[in-house]
């Protein structure tokens, strides 16, 4: 089935926004098998909305739009569907009652008649509690089309979408579509395409779709079955053959898991705690170890040592390493990721220093020079990398190389 | 005059990357006075490309397709656009003789004959180099419509319109159009935007648009003039008002100035260093900081002190302290600051602690609760602040805050 999205909002046409619904519903639609051949954005502007709900009814099954359900007069959303598909509108009591519900619980007061507006739906319309906001969703079904009306804000469309739409999408088609996610670290976007371009230019079923992260490239494998058994074993071969390439590359199978998640656990298993000494990441990996919830049980303490004078005195890196090799060595790096364990008292210091610009840089240490250590009980290890971006992205590419190298000891130190 | 959208690549579709470049360019047009109405995105395909291409001329007067200008048989733009405007494809020496100096300066030996599609031009168009990669931009002009043709990559699209495209499309206006920026913090996005809800309602020229970001509500006020000074009389009332009216909130009117940018000059006007010890934020707000180049004049070391123990040793907060007010209290924020200037010898002491969730809280203190202290050369103030987020959130939203409470202690201290 086709499915087609509208995102509604004159603050996307501005620039003021960032269209992340689109993204998020797309990836979610072409994990559910759903083909799309259109997006589109249109302002809270009535005659061009209900043109590109017309022309999106027309060539697609599907139409999902977002934004435009909300209290105010610019939001006409529901008004211009209602209408292009000849549905008159009318109030739906259980939304009011949950409208009148959210604002006792907030403590509102006096509720602008406006509110009310959002309990008007079309006729025969299915409603989709908003249980983040008073907003509901909305589907419409009229001659063998389907409108699906989804609020605006992430916080409401996503568990919106997770928790009812997804199950609908999946009823309406006579298909079911599973999929299976491999997520690769150490190769770039290019290369990990390239090692399996053969594949990808083959495939028919099941399909394979590249998705390029910052220092990671995930690959979601999809096929139609009748039901998980048999999707498993159409995706099998695929499955084992991108194993068998990218090896101990793929740090998760996980949909949700990322990659801090994986060394986290790692770290938990082994029962280690971990300690970093950063310099030119300035407190952006351990950020990042830290954004996993119960990070408590691996990390007490960390540094961030910008200044020679911070390495030497916090963490020991001794002055004639500074002054022969620089600040910016393998050296360097592993001083300073031994010292960290030390000072920390603990098992695990990471260790990263680099030139992230624009300023800094030399014919012999360039900018995007990083060198990590990893200390790891008493075994230490140093890499160099070669990045090239700006100062933000060589800084964030840095804390993924780290990630990236953390995970490779880790494992490495198991077997 | 009238602009419009079209993100050309599949890649879009299935949500594999997020339409940065959409926002970009529709933040830009809006700047340039630009009127944008429709943003679309279509596949890598001949039949709808050359469908949306047709649509678009015919309703804006100039179409800026971004992607599908690279040397692979999937890049259909130029091709596209050549036969919607009736215009028969020409090589380009320029374009040719860039290439192959592309490759020679990369060192490339064998060029595929696939890349010289990229030195080929609808007839009379006007090319625009490009500086950080292969394929050039394009513009086509005919009856009246404009086509630009721009690469996918930001690395590309970006520098290439902010070189060339911006003069291009200033010139193409009878008018010529002039924006001022004021950046404000502290007040939340539907606050700030209630203040001056009356002058937004009654804006005919200058027009104000709000652009939300993390923490940060900006304020683009937008006029044609015939020059810069006509312009800034028009704007004045508009912004001395927006100035009366958010005061000291206001931390930039640069565009191109960050939050923690203007922390860091602060701090060098007064020739401090600065000192954080992170809990909750575990080292984000010290990356933040070091994220402006020059960082170094104002940071040395800097502390992630995650558990209880490396409270006590690294920074000397008091077991008392700890176990009567906890480890999220206003007296451990306030010891963690001092704390952190003191070790490190800095003027300024920065602590930050708090619940992220999405365990750990209580009735008493829930997720999202966070304390930041200040400690500016002897003097302490500590901040209290209730947010509500996921984890993530929480922890983005405490370095803003963090960031803000300390621009405002800065400024405070001037007086």
């Amino acid at each position: 089935m086709v499915v087609e999205l509208i995102s509604v909002g004159t603050e996307i046409l501005i620039g003021s926004i960032v269209n992340t619904n689109a993204a998020y519903l797309a990836e979610k639609c072409a994990a559910l098998g759903l083909s799309c051949y259109h997006q589109s954005v249109v302002g809270d502007n009535r005659g061009r909305l209900e043109e590109s709900v017309k022309v999106a009814l027309n060539r697609s099954d599907i139409v999902i739009l977002s934004g435009g359900l909300g209290p105010t007069e610019d939001d006409l959303t529901k008004d211009v569907v209602a209408q292009a598909m000849g549905l008159p509108m009318v109030e739906d009591a259980h939304s009011k009652e949950r409208i009148q519900k959210y604002f006792d619980k907030i403590g509102a007061k006096d509720i602008t008649s406006n509110n009310w507006r959002q309990a008007m739906i079309p006729e025969g319309s299915i409603v989709v509690d908003n249980h983040n906001g008073t907003a509901p969703g909305i589907i419409v079904e009229k001659d063998g089309k389907t409108a699906i009306l989804l609020p605006g804000p992430p916080g409401e469309i996503r568990p919106m979408f997770e928790r009812d739409i997804q199950v609908y999408l999946e009823n309406l088609q006579e298909l079911r579509f599973f999929s299976y996610m491999i997520k690769v670290t150490e190769i770039g976007e290019s290369k990990a395409e390239m090692m399996i371009k053969d594949l990808i230019d083959k495939q028919t079923n099941p399909t394979i779709a590249p998705y390029a992260k910052i220092g990671e490239v995930h690959f979601r494998i999809t096929t139609s079955a009748k039901n998980q058994e048999e999707a498993t074993e159409i995706m099998r071969p695929t499955v084992e053959e991108l194993f068998r390439r990218f090896g101990d590359k793929i740090f998760t199978t996980k949909e949700e898991e990322t990659l801090e998640e994986v060394v986290v656990h790692l770290l938990e298993e082994k029962k280690y705690k971990i300690a970093a000494a950063e310099s030119c990441t300035g407190g952006l990996f351990m950020g990042r170890l830290i954004n996993v919830s119960g990070a408590s049980n691996v990390v007490g303490e960390s540094y961030i040592t910008y200044s020679n004078e911070a390495k030497e005195r916090l963490l020991g890196v001794s002055k004639e390493t500074l002054e022969k090799h620089g600040a910016v060595s393998e050296e360097t790096a592993m001083e300073m990721a031994i010292g960290a364990a030390k000072r920390a008292h603990a098992d695990v210091g990471v260790g990263i220093t680099g030139i992230a610009g624009p300023t800094g840089g030399t014919d012999e240490k360039p900018v995007g020079l990083i060198f990590i250590g990893c200390f790891i009980k008493g075994k230490t290890e140093v890499f160099r990398f070669q990045l090239r971006g700006n100062r933000e992205k060589n800084r964030d590419n840095g804390v993924v190389k780290a990630l990236t190298v953390l995970r490779q000891c880790l494992i490495n130190g198991k077997e």
